[in-house]
């Protein structure tokens, strides 16, 4: 029997099926390339349409990068940014806001499952400007969050409050946000608590691609400059944006972000262990001792423990209710 | 009419059959993340068979980053890289290597219709190691040029020598390797004159790919990392690997490049223009005006005028003999 | 009256009269810029001496940049330093290391009095080399500590031996380094423990001056093209190698450090607040609510709340006995 | 004999008396770090009154940084700083903006004697805003410049216009404004043409400092933080700030710089060789072939073949008449 990558993360799935025919229908005849061409102009409209903002949006291969590059739009070197101390631009990102940023600094904040309060926030924004040290000078949010929670647009609003307050820009990182929209987080809502954002295709079924939406005009000045010397500038645009395309135009990407939180709390139910997390969206984290897991793994079932030591199991478009019910059925044997 | 841009880069194309087809023949299923898919195995073992090395490979998304990742590996950022004036590296990627390689520098030198000589480089190689400038620490050489030319195994192991003498690592750009394969370039001599090659795959007929090809073991060392950080390992790695295996396992690449380069010879009988820089790969440079560059872009033939003062026209796997005549026709009424 | 400032940090205080007169000494006639001077050359055979060991030595003007560039010598931007969590690199360079590391990251790791243990470091080094991580790939240590504690050779050995066993580098921010000599550690056992170290002069008594040891000669390769580019190749070094000719070459450097030593002793004794930390060095840190240290800096004293949460202390060469006395009466008054 | 470097840079030069008697004067008692002492803001206070100027001054010891900082504060990595292709950011400087300014780039523009025109700039900044390419953003300009020469105030009036009506912040090198002063040029028309500038001390006589001038309120913001983070921070910050207070006090910076320009003019008149460029600073450049130059080495003066071919000597405070005239007495015997 080969292993099992289901619920190793939602980036194992294959490409949805309406992500991939558009990529087909669009690879037809010559287009200009570095995005000038109308398969990104078409994507472009259909991301502003999902936000209702007027935003500038651009098509890029990699989420790590695009998080980084939105950092370094906001902030210098000499500057930090408040995040969720398990964010993914905290833990799983190799240092690349770090590289992209020239040194910029990370604020690592706690949250329960994931979210950070305004509480949170007040520590860092009230730091005199000491010269010795990286200052708050942006936060950094996620929805929806590591741990597959998700922030309610007034959630955020709160959060957003006493950032914007100071004076800071804020950035999303939306690679799961298909996913919080799903559970509820009103997507026209973004433009009220963000200055930048990353929509995730990804992991929401698109052949490798992330949207970065620039919501604040003062950040759009040369950003094509920023991101080709970033390698973050695609020649064939059109292979980039054509999954937003496919997966944005008749809603597939709400469908399947739904079903996968649906996968995730069909598992949630099922699962013997304890739940850790509220699952709002489409991750499971439950507490599982290593013997445990070992089993796990030795039946073919292929899981990480997470940050918080907790067992993660990812659900995605392509999760079946078979694999889930599979998965439990054996989730029931090593327990 | 609309405007035609088939010549104005070898980007413009779409995607060739092959490769969106195994593209769509391994979007199947779950696969692990970040490279470790038989996906990504599979297409790495044809890039070493095709270069008959026995190289590390990685598959990303982009030729800029590639070139400027494979740079940093090769030097510290008071360092600097031998590369013709010309060069990608030099003049189209917005100082990509600077960012990645912290302000690296780059000693752009000259050679007739873009290739290097092992006379330019004395210069920079004689230098005695002083403090208070960039040395050179490393070559980086294009195959094919950005002038469509093509650099025998001979003359790249003539350009290397006095590099390899000097203790410093090479650096390939083959953003068109497949063509200068298709010109007579024997791609199994690239291990003997480089450390580390970016294959291009997009300008070759894939969906956005390049390979990142290290020869020399010494770079291999937490490579992923490098990639993480700089925002090239791909989680769906298998989209990245997926072309290069529909574009080698029968040889599609070569029979496209072979086919490009066919094109541009085709267009350099025809053009009433002096061609500028010998048509060995698939590109074609003309003198032209000011005035008659006008009426063509008027006639709706959108071609760029190069670094070089002349205008270039890319011929790639899609170009039609048809567009060459209908093209040359054009040409003809505007000279 | 005006404000006290004696005990505010170890740098407030003026240079120690060997310093100047040496500064003073070597002002005279033309020397060579750059280092090449028979003042660098003298002063770099005194700190070769102090420490019995065959090292290049390199004066420079900071201690921030002096180690983040030894940092960046032996780390790559996708690596991460170990360090106290409370270590200046951590916490009080405003993320210098990221800087001119390019975004290298920093294990910040616990430890009682400033002090780590080969336990804390046992878990970064025991990690699996993950791509998506800045793994551990130096240690940097600091002696004296930030805390005033003092590392003995026999303590850093066994700091060092894990590290060494895992082929990693060491760095020693030895800005108090003196401090530490003349509380009992032996300079001479610093190239046993370490690859690169920062000797630091000025708060030694120099004028402000550090200096670069580097012992590992793998090192050595460029490291003037290194820091001309950082911007720590001083044109008239002579400047900065002066002052260590003055406090090295009769030993003023120890008598001074004893006496900082001696100062902060008695100020320990003479304080009515329970002392947080082993007073080994030169700082003395006590338990102080706020509202008693509004009192004393009304009372015209300034000092710092340190990290720990308790109130720093530092002596220098240039605290007096009358001074400790004086601030002891203070203290005593707003206890 | 020993060897003679007179003639070889300026900063091989002791420092004038009136620096270090300044030095001397101000190592008395405690002082705040990191240039909240009064010395700092005595020295800040000469410095805008020597510039008739509400600028913000901070004091570091290097130019290198100084230059690069600023430049780091009017451009991103995406960007590039128009110069003159001698100038020493260019030159000299091991890439130091490429590694602040985090890949900045760099526009390399000719001019005789090291001045730019009006009419160098405009390329660069007739260039549309390409993705693909580093973009003009700002332009750096020295005075006096590598070559000795000086620009006056309408000369960088003229220069500045083009620039200023672009909307780009400039820089000014002002390692020698002392000798460009001297010569006549007014510093008090600095603020009418620069953003930012870096004002020489340690070529002008200074222990190594040099100031950067803020002209622009906009560049304020967190500039210490800025400072600490490049390595330029200085803790004993009175010791930077101190010679600039004893050569700007009593007007000796102008006075050395006169006698500096007064004895290239007098070495000009003298030397046997033809003289490439106006001697209106502290420069003379001449033509000397090889073999001159290797009998000039032979007999003890040590001097440098310079970028343009030319063999430079340089004079300062502390060049005497007596070593001028014995220089050109040499000069004569070798010629």
């Amino acid at each position: 029997m080969s292993g099992r990558y289901d619920f190793a993360s939602d980036n194992v799935a294959p490409a949805a099926p309406e992500a991939l025919a558009a990529l087909t229908r669009f690879n037809d005849g010559f287009a200009p390339a570095y995005g000038a061409d109308p398969v990104s102009a078409r994507a472009a409209d259909l991301v502003r349409s999902f936000l209702d903002a007027d935003a500038e949006v651009r098509f890029v291969a990699s989420g790590t990068a695009a998080n980084a590059i939105a950092l370094s739009a906001i902030c210098r070197s000499f500057d930090a940014v408040m995040a969720h101390e398990h964010a993914h631009i905290c833990t799983d990102e190799t240092g690349a806001p770090g590289l992209f940023g020239h040194g910029v600094g990370l604020i690592a904040l706690p949250g329960a499952s994931g979210k950070l309060t305004p509480e949170a926030l007040a520590g860092p924004l009230s730091q005199p400007p000491f010269a010795h040290r990286q200052a708050a000078a942006a936060l950094s949010v996620t929805n929806a969050t590591e741990y597959g929670t998700v922030y309610s647009a007034e959630e955020l609003a709160a959060l957003a409050a006493p950032v914007r307050a100071s004076g800071l820009p804020i950035h999303l990182d939306g690679a799961r946000l298909a996913n919080a929209v799903a559970a509820g987080f009103d997507p026209r809502r973004l433009k009220d608590v963000c200055d930048i954002a990353v929509f995730g295709g990804t992991k929401a079924g698109a052949t490798p691609s992330e949207a970065i939406v620039i919501f604040d005009p003062r950040l759009r000045d040369r950003f094509d400059a920023r991101l080709k010397q970033a390698g973050q500038l695609p020649s064939k645009a059109r292979f980039y944006a054509a999954p937003f395309i496919g997966l944005l135009e008749d809603g597939a990407i709400l469908r399947h972000a739904a079903h996968a939180n649906a996968m995730a709390r069909r598992l949630a139910e099922a699962t013997p262990f304890p739940v850790r997390h509220p699952v709002e969206a489409n991750a499971v984290f439950v507490d599982m001792d290593e013997e445990t897991l070992a089993r796990l793994h030795a039946a073919g079932w292929f899981v990480y423990r997470f940050l918080d030591g907790s067992v993660r199991f990812m659900c995605s478009w392509a999760t079946t209710p078979e694999a889930v019910d599979e998965l439990a059925e054996t989730l029931r044997a090593v327990a």
